[in-house]
């Protein structure tokens, strides 16, 4: 048995990545990956149709493309029989989501809707409901629904809701022509398997869905739009069913565009940065997982269900089996400092950089490394992207506070890279501050393992050490897991996610320490990180309001 | 007498400029100019001597260097025969102050005191005495000495009083040894006349001297420092007169210095800053000039002494005679756009820049005039060198709020043009709240010529009209005009200042009107600069103060 292997998919923003896993010790024994050809599609659709402004949208005929063309690429170098794969698993951004047909292909692959917009797939980044969420947002909390508190008080407008609206808003005939709208991930494993089922992590963090009562109430839903009154059982039946659970087996068709055998158990799958929580060996309760890449996700399981504010949300059985699963986050991480690399540092410095052949992130890292905490005098407010938790609210922007004629770019870098671990503290005492213990911190990611100085620093605005997983992509990893799940030991995978993860997860040597001068120092800038998040960021926020209104 | 001409020159921070004016016309016939050797010793003495933070000295030798240099070249530049040069006036940096010998020469140029820093000049910038400063506030206030509410409440640390102190502290046989102290301005026109009197000007904006009272109260001056109770008949004796009065005439040695012959009558100076008033062609009350450089001066004349918070001071006679002249400021303008050119200019920037021959400044200025008022959806606040009027606060510093992924570099560089705009304008309403009418407003310095975008943003803040004085140097002509004044009108020169301002100086014909729906836009986002002003920079100026403490 000790030859068996599963593959995951990761189902990213830009591309897929497909990974061929050993079983038995989790090693990774082939790689691939390839980008959506038309990325994500905004301002315009191909044949230039307007989009709205926030539209994010993608052509699903990417996705498979990107699937048939990743797993191939990662078979070939792996060099292992195809006989060997016995479990498929899949993880997608959501809520990502697309209208199918009966048979369960994507509305816009006819004719009569290639010209669509709204036939198309909706990335979890189309930002085009907002108003839909505001108002679905006011109408759950005047009616005081239960599931509103599991959601941190706040519908996003990223959300499965707020995109049908808009889409019922918009062009209802697509609304109405949709045998079903699925979720990007349940869309794929219902292409491999011809079964389709919803994945209750998905369900339950971007469709309001829980066990007991399932999707918001039929009376609530209808008074945003009569529609919706029956929208599970027209556009979004199908069972729920927990990650890891078997979907269905691969069709011969499904087999024959991946070059695998039919029949192969394929997994229900997961949320990207879920499946990471497996994927860097999380198992339990109070381990803290943040990652870190363009925009930052915080993601840890407790025993109980509690009210949270500002959380993306909570949800049974979402991360973990047995465990609530908690996902809070921040907007912008990666992207700051590559904003900031584009837009502010000084020529003196990229011909540095270029003359030494190191990356522009990479100078600015050694010489933010050489500033002792607080001697920048700087304090930057992490919102270039908005907030998302734990003040919820896409209007704030981003500040520096304390600029001087001597201020030097390595100290507005550095302050940048603090500002992101003073909004990541706020997530971790905000679980604290409402009962959910955090026991330990690991953090995954592309620049988690590509700045060392950030990870330093983000233990020591924690007071915490800070374990780096280094065994490349945690989510792929958490899919190849629920691949094993699917598979069960019979086969030569496993029969738990806890198994599979205590087995397959590779453990990180590297550890952060917090430096208790650099703690001190960090506490007392904290201190003014959270006055000045208290009163620009909520006492005052209207001013961010007012400066997106004007003029 | 047409042919009769004055020279006046403008001593400033790194530099000495002479010019050669005809007295009927104003034209300008020649020009010189001459650096400081030494510039601005900060740091180390030129012997490696280590200074304290905050010190800037310079060496009485580069002045007297920088007197022949520049006015033997804008005499020779003149083609003019030295018999027509009936005046001479003077403008100096203050408060720049040195102690002399009995003989009138520097403390520094004896062998004795020549390692000895306090025996050298000390610029209007020099920091040192903070503590003095506020020692000395804070005992004006105890005892509510009127002269505090002249200088908005508050002594600055540029002043005279607390650099003696410093002096008192530091090496108190510099002060005992010293003959006098003088203003740089006063100090030249003695080295020119051998008599030595003391400018209105500068005596009443920087030493608190007026003409009922004198300097501050003797018993006041004794308890900061016992030897301060005799300090104006031990260390501040001569004449305090009314600029462009005679001084006395060019000695035998220094018209051989400068080329000249001797006996031409020399004013009493003015401080740089306030000689651009007449030199700007201002000759009563009403007429707000901006002076736009490095730093900037915002100078006003008014019938009537009145008490305005965060102003620099207000004497009579002090700027024009027969008014009560106002100067308030800011303490970065060209120095925060230097700052942003040389720190957060990107290299596809500079590379433009370079290529296409125009300086990185240009190219901003052309990038950000294309953005319409307020749609950069950013404010700064303008402290990066902290907030003189009217906050009166060296603890501040520089704030960006706003900023998003989609922030561009031309966008923060017109935010910290309509930063310094705002600013101003904070100060004009300061004027007219208090009831300072401010019936125009004239800019000069360089920024005003070189930046037209920056001149439009001004009148669009201001919704009124700001004239661009385009005479060249305002300070030295107005020295020049000083130098009129005291030849009077039987040599060829004028009986008043008023009458040679008249005669003399430019008008320009640059005007930039506001325009309609800029004005809107303007007064929406100063309406949240106004209230992070007070959110900042008064209700929580604590935060900057604990930043700067912090480690």
């Amino acid at each position: 048995m000790t030859d068996k292997c599963v593959i995951g998919i990761d189902f990213g923003t830009l591309s897929a990545r497909a990974v061929v896993i050993r079983c038995f010790d989790g090693n990774v024994l082939g790689t691939g990956e390839c980008a959506y050809p038309h990325g994500v599609i905004s301002g315009a659709m191909p044949d230039g149709t307007q989009l709205p402004p926030g539209s994010a949208l993608q052509d699903p005929a990417d996705y498979i493309h990107a699937l048939r063309t990743s797993v191939r690429e990662a078979l070939a170098s792996s060099a292992i029989p195809s006989g060997s794969i016995i479990g498929i698993g899949i993880d997608a951004t959501s809520c990502t989501i697309l209208p199918v047909t009966k048979e369960g292909s994507p509305l816009c692959f006819l004719p009569a809707y290639k010209d669509r917009p709204h036939a198309y797939a909706k990335l979890w980044k189309h930002h085009a409901a907002a108003a839909e969420a505001e108002r679905m947002t006011e109408l759950a909390r005047s009616e005081n629904l239960p599931f509103l508190s599991r959601f941190g008080g706040r519908v996003s407008s990223e959300g499965m809701f707020p995109k049908l609206l808009e889409i019922l808003r918009e062009d209802p005939e697509i609304y109405r022509e949709a045998d079903a709208f699925l979720e990007l991930g349940d869309y794929l494993t219902g292409h491999l398997t011809g079964c389709f089922v919803r994945s209750l992590c998905m369900a339950g963090f971007k469709s309001f869905w829980e066990e007991k009562t399932g999707y918001p109430p039929e009376d609530f839903l209808a008074k945003l739009d009569p529609h919706l009154r029956t929208a599970e059982e027209d556009k979004l039946r199908h069972s729920v069913m927990q990650p890891g659970a078997r979907a269905g087996y691969l069709t011969e068709a499904a087999a024959e565009e991946l070059g695998l055998l039919p029949g192969i158990p394929v997994a229900v799958p997961m949320i990207d940065a879920h499946a990471a929580v497996p994927g860097a060996g999380i198992t339990g309760p109070g381990e803290l997982l943040l990652i870190l890449g363009t925009s930052s996700c915080s993601m840890i399981c407790d025993m109980e269900e509690r009210s949270i504010p500002g959380i993306c949300g909570v949800v049974k059985d979402g991360i973990l089996p047995g465990f609530y699963g908690y996902e809070a986050g921040q907007t912008g991480v990666g992207d700051c400092f590559a904003w900031f690399v584009k837009n502010a540092v000084p020529e003196e410095y990229t011909a540095e950089a270029r003359k030494r052949c190191i990356s522009v992130h990479t100078l600015l890292m050694e010489k933010a490394a050489a500033i002792l905490p607080g001697r920048g005098r700087l304090i930057a407010l992490d919102w270039w992207n908005g907030n998302r938790s734990i003040l919820n609210d896409a209007s704030l922007s981003g500040v520096f506070f304390g600029l001087t004629l001597e201020t030097k770019p390595e100290e507005m870098y550095r302050a940048l890279l603090e500002a992101t671990a003073f909004g990541a503290r706020k997530i971790l005492e905000n679980f604290e501050a409402n009962g959910v213990q955090v026991r330990s911190v690991t953090a995954c990611g592309g620049i988690s393992e590509k700045n060392p100085l950030m990870m330093q620093i983000y233990a020591d605005v924690f007071g915490r050490s800070v374990t780096v997983h280094a065994g490349g992509n945690a989510s792929a990893m958490g899919a190849a897991m629920l691949g094993a799940v699917c598979a069960g030991s019979r086969m030569g995978g496993y029969d738990t996610l806890r198994e599979a993860t205590s087995r397959m997860a590779k453990r990180s040597a590297v550890t952060y320490e917090p430096v208790s001068a650099a703690v001190k120092h960090y506490d007392a800038l904290y201190r003014i990180y959270s006055r000045l998040y208290e009163l620009l960021g909520v006492e005052n926020r209207e001013l961010f309001v007012d400066l997106q209104r004007n003029p």
